[in-house]
């Protein structure tokens, strides 16, 4: 099972969502209705989306909601939000990634926040499950960031692997309304089936993974998934609802939401 | 005079000069070669210039050379090297501007590195000598900072003057290669004689302010300049030469170059 | 009164409305709803909002709409959405409006459309009321392009008096949901009473309008008012919802709306 | 052979080198200089460098020298210098280039000029050189200019091949100091020999070309190149230099530079 035990202290999880993300004149998300929903937040950092000022309202607003702060990383790309890979240096890569995380501490540090862990976006996020040169253009910027800033990311993903052997405490996501493969893996987008959008049969998956530390994959069978976080998508009116749903079963059922970053928690080993 | 005393420690002086103000594919100035001629850098952010992995060149070098690192904060205008004006709300101003020193902050740290006064760039540096709007937000910027952050500036800046009253330390910074009004002001460039080009009469210029706090105004007269700092420009060929004979002027003069920032001085009230 | 007359042919008002003002990932606007409304769309360029395929697609409807196209240029300033004043060169102005219509005259093209008029947008339209640097500016682009490009503009600016003189054909606008001072200005923002959001009196106005010449002032005086256009707003439902009934109330009183543009009419000197 | 004959008219081949690549207050290349030594400018649009009045300064020098203008159209890139591939989606890709060729040409015909050809930048021109998803974004963009613009590209590449199926005039060109692969492929940079730097080698090899239509391929073969242009580099003093040698040297020789398009030639087949 996941960030839980049969020991008499309750199950806990973490629940996290992209946030930030306006920028300009253009707005995006409910930052405020979802700071209320969830325990980790993942705040745009002005490479895909986020500009000062946002950003420094959002981080203003996850601190006083006790909501953990991550860096939303991305590669430098504002027209296309960050969702289209480009193949950079990593050098220059691994500048970016301290860049923006620096702009945002220091935005998060003058009221009183601190980043605790970057979560990369995007075309980086799926580019770095598999790209061992742009995996480790991010490990060497949380590295080089000294501080104890963690690392969430996707389960077996090779940015995990190289982060843990840098001694980068390294947290793992699930998708509760993505279909997962019996290997563990996410169905992708363009297969039927690989979006659940009901919200009770993924409200119920969630309090599934939580409580068994399973889930059923998209042939039936059961399989095993090691999770910090579960990540709630914000970026309509239903995937907002999806997430309040969510939030509340959890409670119904005696789960605590809980950061995983944080808390003092001895760093686990990534599965 | 300046920050100089007949208290048989000898006089010194500081230099300040632009850096990192390289982008992309596109070079500009020799940083390396001005590291060897200032003791204070004033290092582009991202905003007017700057990016990522060349500003992290330029801290590491800057570390090395151990010249203290300021953060060049300027309005967002990459199109207009912050050459241009923009009227920008002041809460947009003040969170870009903490975006940038934390950026630069977070680079120059993984180098060992940090940023120990901002210098405002180009049309933010001349708009808050009088404009209060925009003084204020880059005073609320470097108070929000929290760090022993200081502010170098014109002498007799509204900006300063708000900073001081702030608890912000303030460096005032005098022009050897400009020519000075009777009231202690700087000619406007577009009068004739506003800018001194002869090595010579330059590096005598410093020696004097730096010796007796004196300058010759334009009409002949003598002014008492009080100066933390003289900025030498770097944006050519031969202003790289001119930075190097006055440093190597001071040091026939018995005149320390050191920076004014970083030393554990005690601050002094702006002028 | 307004581009009408008792002359048996009935009258006719353009109504315009901004469009294209989405970016990547961030919608603004519902520019197909709009389209059913108003004859003249302002579509952006690109340098305050719009990128290239989106602009592409707003050009395919409002042709599709037989809506006319105007170029809604700005200053370069995307983060600000061009509502912030930049202290752009002239002669850098210049170029960014020769730019940002040929780009989107290369776009309109591959739809069969074509661009008919310039309405500069935000910052950029309020400074050349007053402004004759940056007024001369946009004269000279529309010039540069030497096609039958028209301006839109208010009525007795000095940039609508510059271009008349200059051949530029000129259509001046009004804006229904704006109270008017005695002396036929707009009554100021920050002004109670200055915009008027109640459906009904707005189309009331229009009505007056169109079909008198005349409006009534802040003050209750009746004054005079030539118009070629009347701008309806589209950034909100409400705005969505209030251009529409504008459209219904002109049609019920038997007014044709028809783009000022594009419909060879002789150009009439700017008011 | 090349674009030539012993038909007693004499041998003819063109020239192109890149301009235009300034950007603000960063400068690039020596424009005026080369506009002395070729017939067709490969002119920024903006997307990888170039800001609109720079690019009218370029093209009014094109126009007075009576040099043939190219749209060197790019990714959208300016922090990479379009030297990054970018995973754009294909009608992205198209309206971006439409908008880049749009942009340059409005400015072009204030002076006269007109855009004659695309040159793909950097990264893209590599891309589609293989990639057909790519390769087709381009054909639809000049397809959809509709005008008389044809494409510069490699010999025997997928974006060649099917902008000649689209009716595109496709223009092949020849790499004056890169070696060749027996095979006519350009040796990978990352290979010893794969530059020639030498001034008189590389002179030799486009008389070469331009006389025999043939190369020698690094391992001494000889091998027929089909070429319409021959591109030089201007982005160092020494390539410069070259540029100016290889130009003097045709003349020598006999052999006229002169424009592949804006000729009246009869559109070739692509090689």
């Amino acid at each position: 099972m996941t960030r839980t035990g049969m020991d008499g202290q309750g199950m806990g999880i973490d629940l996290n969502s992209d946030m930030g993300e306006s920028y300009g004149r253009w707005s995006l998300g409910d930052d405020r209705a979802l700071l209320g929903v969830v325990s980790s937040a993942n705040i745009a950092c002005g490479f895909h989306a986020g500009d000062p000022a946002g950003i420094l309202g959002t981080v203003t607003d996850a601190v006083r909601h006790g909501v953990t702060i991550g860096a939303h990383v991305s590669y430098n790309d504002l027209a296309g939000f960050g969702r289209r890979f480009v193949d950079e240096q990593p050098r220059d890569l691994t500048a970016e990634i301290i860049y923006q995380i620096g702009a945002l501490q220091a935005l998060a540090a003058t009221v009183g926040g601190s980043v605790r862990y970057v979560k990369p976006h995007g075309a980086l996020y799926n580019r770095i499950v598999d790209d061992r040169r742009h995996a480790a253009a991010v490990v060497d910027a949380i590295s080089a960031m000294g501080a104890s800033i963690g690392l969430l990311t996707l389960p077996g993903s090779v940015v995990g692997e190289m982060a843990d052997k840098a001694g980068i405490a390294v947290y793992r996501e699930a998708f509760a309304d993505r279909a997962y493969t019996p290997e563990g893996r996410l169905v992708p987008r363009t297969r039927p089936g690989a979006v659940i959008s009901d919200v009770d049969a993924v409200t119920a998956r969630v309090r599934d993974l939580v409580t068994t530390g399973h889930i059923t994959a998209i042939d039936g069978s059961r399989i095993a998934i090691e999770a910090d976080s579960v990540c709630v998508h914000a970026d309509s009116p239903g995937a907002l609802e999806m997430a309040g749903a969510i939030r509340r079963q959890l409670s119904d059922d005696g789960v605590t939401v809980t950061a995983f970053a944080g808390t003092g928690r001895v760093r686990r080993r990534q599965g």
